[in-house]
């Protein structure tokens, strides 16, 4: 794991100087997915009982169990997908407006393999550090998107110091995740993501959660002081997520934790988001009535929808 | 741990059938604090560098350490304890109109002091349970609030189900800690307390959280949603905390971990709370730009202020 840590620690000291950091993720990505293979079981764990039923694999390292693996979804052969993952990071230099199924798709397991790959070393080797795939995330579809909008701005909060009027230097939003003692005012940022074009008011926000369990919430209240602050349309929320997926020892089962009438109150009475993505797109998340009201994609969707959106002419360019 | 286990367990089922269930809370609590003085010790543990400094106690049994306690707030005397006790538990007969500074600061003491033997004897003796303190936090208030508005109406949640037009059956805001494969649409309530008066519409929402972190955000998210579907004014919330404290093993200090830009941005982008209560109020969250936006408190005070807000007149008496 020493070199693991290493690489991930390269990767983001890089993103957090602004650095170009697609390459350490890489090196990140390969090296866990080559330990995984080499280093532990790849089996199947159970299934989800929906409507289809959807077969979750685990890693196992002797007692140790990793998160749940949906084996249609993670590119398992190595060298399979390195040439796969080579593939979507250049096709992310050419735009993805002409973007077919099967690119979609493959952005997709892309996202997921990496992600996962990373998320299940930790489950195995290290499982105190409950927060770094999450962080692993951030950096890592920051810099893939930073390689499809080479002319965008990227940054991690929006400042809203004006808001507060009372001379504070506050930079965003403090999570707590974040938050210093000493540093407390300036702490910032949940908005994770937040994209902008040059010459174009307002932005895209991008809130990467693995799974979202009680932070639902966050992204919808976001955007509410987003809209109350600058009003509505001026930035607007992609929430993008990996999986809502929970193991069940008891059963030899997997749970997909959903809470559809949350997401449908939150979208109508709080602020509603752009869009809802997943790698693992809960069943309960993909049905009509949750569509009507909210849509939820796949992960793969979103780099052509980002895309769009940042193109987009805006109300001021009429 | 077993006996402690079967009388929250008693206390719990009593609560989930809205029967009277304070004797439960008190032996409960009585049974942990004497667990707590035989069989643990209770010895300074650091400084929160404050102006004051503030001093934490820690309970300890071997190399486990509970959360930082309060020992200016914290009863450690048993006899002392039972007795201030009964005479608070009698007091709420009595309505708290007439509270002097001496009923306020016992009422904080007995919630802390109660809450907190729970917390730690559970810290101590079965850390898995980290859901624990939380419920019974809210069950003890739930038993407290009801001796003193033997005519108010108590319930878990606010039913929603009208506000989502689809035919649900939804009936609040589902929560992930009680979120159910099975049942997830009637799943409900993250809303905690709610309190009506017979004859009054609308009502006192009271979110308890022992300790906020990244769920700061969702009361002010509830209070917004509700706002937005009964009217400003019509519910009202105050949230209700112990504390917000973290060790420091490192540095044998303790952290009070604020985030009160976060806070104000809420109160004014959201939806503003009525209140914001502490047992162990951070002094960060005791400052006087804090007080101008959101007033804080002590939980002393909540009981005369939850008395005063249900017999106030609303604009429907005018």
């Amino acid at each position: 794991m020493d070199q693991i840590r290493n690489l991930l620690k390269a990767a983001s000291q890089k993103y957090n100087k602004s650095l170009p950091h697609q390459d350490s993720c890489r090196d990140l990505v390969l090296a866990c997915h080559s330990k995984l293979s080499s280093e532990s079981t790849f089996r199947n764990f159970g299934l989800f009982s929906g409507r289809p039923l959807v077969t979750y694999n685990i890693f196992q390292l002797g007692t140790v169990l990793s998160r749940p693996i949906r084996p249609d979804i993670y590119i398992a052969d190595y060298q399979t997908f390195i040439n796969m993952y080579d593939a979507f990071e250049e096709s992310l230099g050419n735009k993805p407006l002409l973007w077919q199924d099967e690119n979609i798709t493959r952005a997709n397991s892309i996202v997921y393999t990496s992600v996962m790959s990373v998320a299940c070393c930790y489950d195995l080797w290290q499982r105190g550090s409950r927060k770094t795939p999450g962080t692993f995330f951030e950096i890592l579809m920051a810099g893939l998107l930073q390689k499809m909008l080479p002319r965008a701005q990227f940054s991690k909060h929006i400042p809203l110091a004006s808001l507060l009027n009372d001379n504070e230097t506050l930079e965003g939003v403090e999570t707590v995740k974040n938050v210093d003692q000493d540093n407390e005012e300036g702490a910032s940022v949940s908005t994770d993501l937040v994209i902008r074009m040059p010459s174009r008011p307002g932005g895209i926000v991008i809130p990467l959660k693995i799974t979202t369990r009680e932070r639902i919430v966050q992204p919808f209240a976001h955007q509410r002081i987003l809209d109350s602050a600058f009003g509505q349309g001026q930035y607007q929320s992609l929430l993008v997520c990996i999986s809502e997926t929970q193991l069940d020892d008891k059963t030899q089962s997997v749970k997909q934790v959903c809470v559809p009438g949350t997401v449908k109150l939150f979208q109508k009475y709080l602020a509603p988001l752009q869009g809802l993505y997943y790698c693992d797109l809960p069943q309960r998340y993909a049905a009509a009535d949750m569509q009507k009201i909210l849509p939820v994609r796949l992960v793969g969707h979103l780099f052509k929808d980002v895309y769009d959106l940042l193109q987009a002419p805006t109300a001021n360019d009429s």
